[in-house]
């Protein structure tokens, strides 16, 4: 019998080499580190994982890479969004050869389309794809999936589940409210970090998180401490979590913030394709030292030599701090101050 | 010492006479049914009890007579925004007199102001208020109150707590992950009722909950549940509750709906404010017939005499069918069909 | 026979005195340099008035004030919006009785309503009006009057135009082809002052323009050019009322910035009823210099005694550079450097 | 000296074959088409020509057959938006050497970018393209574009101009106002039909309008006599069209009411990429009655057989009524009724 996807699953972010393209060790080394981490799947080619910035061909390699490397030891959940029906399907069916476990096909974006348009995309869709299919709902990005469209959708036994990146805790109520009576097994992820708790505890069967690609090990805890019941001690950490998302999320164009928190883990993931102006590039800086210094908190990275200034809870204030006091270090290594 | 605002609040909704003015007796017997219904304080003059749309003089009376009417049974959290900041001093200062617990200001609407705005408002009012203030944000209908401004306002001991009508759990977490550390007695209130279970776990001292000047019993027994740590049985009533909010809230103008409710409960609410027409009229009676039926698989009031249609959980279907039925029932007693 | 509402309204902003109270003494004198300014008529309790900001009172004795001010030599459009239904009606009688030639009345705001509530609300006013009623399209602040809703109400012989502040040229175009054919004395007029000149060549009849309460001899000459088919002259003041127009309206909280305007011409308009915080006071000083450079280009004010830097477009820039500016002259001054 | 862009351009469909490739021959006897009609140039690839649902390779050869057809009789401004900078360049080169005579790159979609973001995607373009480029600003479906950036951009010599589709005259008229004194030669194009005619009064050069693939002839009728000056005649055109491009944008998801009206002119463009459902289709036929009265008006086609009913002005009661009538029509036919 099919296994539901359940727990936690890592977009995981790309590795670059230094002229741009796919590193592939680097990209298999990280693999490899996520599933140690302890989280329950992957999910290459997602937003986080930039996949509209890589041609065709690129994102084929990915899926490729990642479920050669994952080798059966957790599932994938390959993003397989093409540029129309035919193109999708076509990815879908060469995504099950890769052996990924189901797709997860983004909602149409750029034109904003009609829930009956949402519908006929996916209807088609779900008509011939050799592999199960998850839909994903992405408001701020693509047209959105409203509940009585997932309602009609999940009529069709290939679409096994919905991602969700609304955020919206009573948006994910409404669904499972809807559909769960029908399609018991039908799967309901959220995309948004800072309520995977509440999310769980109303329902959700778990989440495709960014925050896990970094901190793997905390998601993880966070979502064994929730599924145990022991919400006394998830709370605090999924409060802590907020910290570090909100971070990374708000602190540089999307995901430009989680690229500058993975290489804190000791990975080198390059320059992004999305380049950076000048001012961007000493900003990008800067957050990377408030970020070591989140992380140091939680004891999954050093903090920097020169220590931690206390964080005042506002992001731009504590860059333009930690900026400050590194000169200020500098200066006074040269005797200058 | 003072007590903390904590539970479930109705923003109660105002009964008006046949020529539109404020029906005292059905309010003071509205009141008392609340307060008998279990809630633990009443909101008058909230966005629910239609505040903008009386005068003056007729806000006065409300918070008046519902001070007298409730009699130090349950706090009274008076709403009072007025026009400028003089007018809201006043306004605190009178209903301090009339024995209110607090006050809840609405963040400045009409105008979309900037946090610095919204700063100076209620720095103002923090300043020369006699009784302790609410803030109150509701950003679908008024000037957003975000994080930072909320946390700098929390340095006023007259500011007590905020009433988030966002909906935004992540908000909610946001607010008391900043200010709680800093003031352990803030109140967090939330006004979204179909995220209440949620909110409160992730620590919301409660809300504001117009579904509970509808159903007061369930949702006092919803928080209670939460609080008792019985999730297993709160889930399902929360999920419940959500099929009647949404039903209300999204079916008509707001809170046209929660009107078309309360009457079901035995109470003579008179023609609103905002006027009707007449395509609007048929609406509202096809849509009070799908909330009875919805109540009365809660039991708390009785089922239409020619039975309830399945509901599809799409509200314009029921609402449709509702007519239908009823239309053809009708038929039948006279024999043509 | 009823002459038809034309040309350059200015929706005129409130003097107050030190005490915070409405200043008659200057707000007569403002009516009348504003006619001597050669504006059309005079619009009290629009937007820029701050209608919501006053009393009811109060915006009663600013009807009645300008009214009597102005004694027939310009028309008046009184806004007349009250808390509901009941009480805009007799804004309205009161409004007949000082001598208004019509009033404007703002779509209802804080809740959002539909098009049919929009319909219900304006319909009963229409019914009852004894006053010629403006429709006051505003979906930045109110809710939404959409084209068949316009057109449903120009049924009504008392809704005789609509003053519409979306600014989109589109939109204007949809009312003008929907609505005229049917009723062509219905009035349109546009609040957007940046395209007053491209809403009169598609046929709006005029506008009612926060910024010719700033400069009322340079938005009648922007009207007058482009009536007479001067284009080639019309096209360079519009593009200059542009800078001027942008400089007010982005760089305060609206209307502050056409408060901190009008000072240049003479008045004293004392602090607005919305608190400023002491960043902002900050702000609108350096708001102030560059307005009069801008100003003193057209030659309605003089220029500051220290000059006026090069002016680079973006005002947040230019704000920055008066007030160095003007430190260093004056620490020049002192001899300081 | 290199011509400046102006005028008409097409932002031209793209016709395709029962197996849903593209049909070459069909779109070569477009270009002509076109060309007969009268537009000044033609902009293969843009959001009318859905070029995000066609792959790499499609895209380069709609470039490389409209360049190959049109074979200098117009100018071609090529859409050359591709997954990031690197392949976007690449496409720059490619169409260079098709012979297209400047690019138009539309701002990065999906993920919503910051000002600083944009600047640094475009000044890459900028520094490496071997052909000039339009910076294409569509706020509803891309990162926006705004007018600083714009300015900073304009600094580079390779970009030569924007084509802008927010419909917004005042965010034309402050680009004009920005750039033109810096610039002269750099070129404004609208891409909101409807404003066409108020564009080009206030300094626009042209427009790349859909609504000129359907009919061409009107549109430049339209430039010609807003450019003559005679702007009693192209006012009551402007306002027709505006008929016209409604129908075609409102009535159905973009650009499927554009596909439904180019067949009206003779052309089989075949379905869509993006898959109807069968509601949908049935609307689609609908609508394209409607289309073909409203074409009939203009002369450009025949009216439908069993003529056309009064249009109300409103397009979704005009649809049922065309149904209707049509099916009444064959009900008659066959004797029925």
């Amino acid at each position: 019998m099919k296994q539901k996807l359940r727990g936690v699953f890592t977009p995981n972010l790309v590795p670059l080499d230094a002229r741009g393209d796919i590193n592939e060790d680097e990209l298999r080394r990280y693999v490899d580190w996520l599933i140690a981490g302890g989280v329950h799947g992957l999910y290459p080619n997602g937003s986080t994982g930039e996949f509209t910035r890589f041609t065709v061909e690129e994102r084929q390699r990915i899926i490729r890479i990642v479920c050669d490397q994952a080798n059966g030891r957790v599932p994938i959940l390959a993003g397989a969004a093409e540029a129309n029906v035919k193109e999708t399907i076509r990815a879908c069916e060469l995504y099950h050869e890769y052996g990924a476990t189901a797709v997860a096909i983004v909602s149409p974006f750029y034109y904003k389309l009609s829930p009956e348009s949402v519908y006929a995309y996916f209807r088609e869709i779900a008509l011939n794809s050799p592999i199960d299919v998850t839909l994903y709902n992405i408001p701020m990005f693509a047209s959105p999936i409203d509940v009585p469209t997932i309602k009609r959708l999940s009529e069709f036994e290939r679409v096994i589940g919905i991602k969700d990146s609304s955020g919206d805790v009573a948006f994910m109520c409404r669904m499972i409210n809807a559909i769960r009576p029908l399609r018991p097994d039908f799967t309901f992820l959220t995309g948004w970090d800072v309520v995977l708790m509440p999310m769980l505890i109303m329902g959700a069967d778990g989440g495709t998180n960014a925050t896990s690609g970094i901190v793997p090990e905390l998601m993880r805890k966070l979502y064994d401490l929730v599924m145990a019941g022991r919400q006394d001690e998830a709370l605090p950490l999924q409060m802590r979590i907020l910290e570090v998302f909100d971070a990374m999320l708000y602190s540089a164009d999307f995901p430009e913030g989680f690229r500058a928190a993975v290489e804190l883990r000791g990975f080198d993931f390059g320059a992004g394709r999305q380049p950076l102006s000048a001012t961007q590039k000493v900003d990008r800086a800067a957050l990377q030292r408030v970020l070591q210094c989140i992380l140091a908190d939680f004891g999954v990275v050093d903090a920097p030599l020169e220590g931690c200034a206390p964080r005042t809870g506002n992001i731009e204030q504590d860059k333009v701090r930690q900026v400050t006091d590194a000169v200020m270090a500098r200066l006074r290594d040269r005797g200058v101050v």
